[in-house]
């Protein structure tokens, strides 16, 4: 930063309301594995495996939330300089990488459940869930590089590892939940329509908010912290009722058998 | 460090008996797995599944000592201003966050072997090793961190995680271990209460040292030495000779057939 | 580098072929998955195991390359003081520690196929893999060490784990393997010779590069990119063709059938 010009850089960052939000998003994700949890307790311990991995995915989110709630998980990255009022200034945004190591560890997570409701074989949910970690590591680096070229470029390549997890959402397990029972199969065109539809969304918001620099560090937070909410929340709540929403007629979640 | 005030920085740092420690402990590590697997080639190749563990525990951690003697894998940690003297001095504490790294790969293959001996269901094995890799992560991010309030903040959360390992040894392992026979219950009862006395003394060093400062950079080093090789190798032993001691009558250990 | 004496530092760095090379390994790797997967859809899909894992390999290191290519993934490495025409200067070399990021997930992925074309047991297969990683894990500490002594004990470590490396796949994996078709015996013996002479080449790379500075930072990727290629390439070409070379009698590779 010490070797920009005279007007000195423009530092974009977070607002109170963005800040508010974080804390206000590491409480719901704080609280909501006791629900999971709780649920659990009433169902068969064969049957918690929904319950299980959604405790898991709230909790990681709530301490990835804490720490950037209380301050940290963000690096300036230069945007390149820009004319604003005449003058020439270098501008630097605050982004919350935090969010990449989050979902590094939960959308994979979160897509292996779906893969699980949808039936396809061991193989195509393999390929959906590194797709998904392709998809979120290429963004991660894009988020934080400073070349333009190179930043498309890399938002370019999570692009193509979206396509497939779109494809592999609607198309493979599309294909795979019609040989189970028609309530199984309604419930992942739920689970699949809301999925796919917030699997967009997140490229867009990295396009407008980290690429063109449209959307404010703030505004970006609130949108990412409602994204995660509801790719985590209500898709965590029809899977945990997955037994009461398709009659009984899932098997596939079924925890092995215990050790002695 | 540039920041402070002109009475200057008070540096603590690693002394001699700290140091040679290091040394000595990444010796340890560094024999033994050769004992471990010496006596693992005594056993039929079935069985030597504990063998090779606490072979992998010891190679990861000689090579996290060695890079902590070497000189490196610390880094200056900031605990705010103190009055000394009559005169306010900012404190910096060498912190060795190499001992995270080790704790993060060792720790949960340790308590992978303690969930195995109890015999506890797969369900409760992966709850378990998760919740060790929880306190060990958030643990690290505690140790890094300069705010006084946050640090306590991921010191608390660590002891969540603790509180749940604790449970699981004493409480989900010892109902799962009175199903097999008396002697494997009797070793089981040995390796967790060495076990769970040693997990409570990390996090009490831990708000000794980085926590409050009362123990020093170099007897910290030095108890932690002591606990890591007390957490590996009297349990590796009392694991290698798992037949010895209970009269051949524990099996969840066997390692999957040959391919061929 | 502010600390250095008047006559300044010498920075050694890649050169144009170097960096020309960075751009054709990418290419090739970024098109090769294409190949890999083209061929895969025209074999039953329980027998596509080798083909999905060389594109995941090609796909990774694509993108590693990418990175150093547009000019990212280095750091510069001081090799100490040298006496350059009668003066004493610093010197630093530019080391692409985007190769360990890449080899740390491809090598070990390498190795599995190797492993399970052997036949050899699980228990052979994990130490196997784990050595493997434990190779490019060390090698990596290697190379980005500063101290002279480190960096060769470092080397030393790395070496110990290419023995059992090298070991397992002449020895254990030549043992495992007379017990299949003969016709699998001998591709196995070609592959195994070409894996063992390329596993040894690479360390003697690092001692001639990041070792003793002979071989200059073009030279090395240079070299580092051939043998890239060959590593991922033609053994990925000989396994996907596993069922023409071996006359349809390797069945150690196929996938688990489906959920539903």
């Amino acid at each position: 930063m010490s070797t920009t010009a005279s007007p000195g850089p423009i530092i974009l960052t977070n607002n109170k309301s963005g800040e508010i939000t974080l804390w206000v998003t590491f409480v719901i994700f704080f609280l909501s594995p006791l629900f999971f949890i709780l649920v659990g307790l009433q169902v068969h311990t064969r049957k918690r495996s929904f319950h299980y991995i959604n405790a898991t995915i709230a909790i990681i989110s709530a301490l990835n939330y804490y720490k950037m709630a209380s301050g940290g998980g963000w690096k300036l990255v230069s945007q390149g300089d820009k004319l604003v009022n005449g003058e020439v200034h270098e501008i630097f945004r605050q982004v919350y990488y935090e969010h990449y190591v989050n979902w590094s560890m939960c959308t994979p997570l979160t897509i292996f459940q779906t893969a699980i409701l949808s039936g396809m074989s061991w193989k195509d949910v393999a390929i959906f869930v590194l797709a998904t970690e392709g998809l979120i590591q290429t963004g991660w680096v894009g988020a934080l590089e400073e070349n333009v070229t190179n930043k498309f470029v890399w938002w370019g390549f999570s692009i193509l590892f979206l396509i497939w997890v779109v494809y592999s959402m609607l198309w493979i397990g599309g294909q795979a939940v019609k040989l189970q029972h028609y309530r199984v199969n309604w419930l992942y065109i739920v689970v699949v329509g809301g999925g796919a539809a917030l699997m967009i969304a997140y490229p867009v918001l990295f396009l407008l908010g980290e690429g063109f620099g449209v959307v404010s560090v703030g505004t970006e937070q609130i949108i990412y912290s409602i994204l995660d909410i509801l790719a985590r929340v209500p898709l965590g709540f029809l899977l945990i009722y997955v037994n009461e929403f398709t009659g009984d007629n899932f098997h596939l979640d079924l925890l092995p058998e215990s050790l002695t």
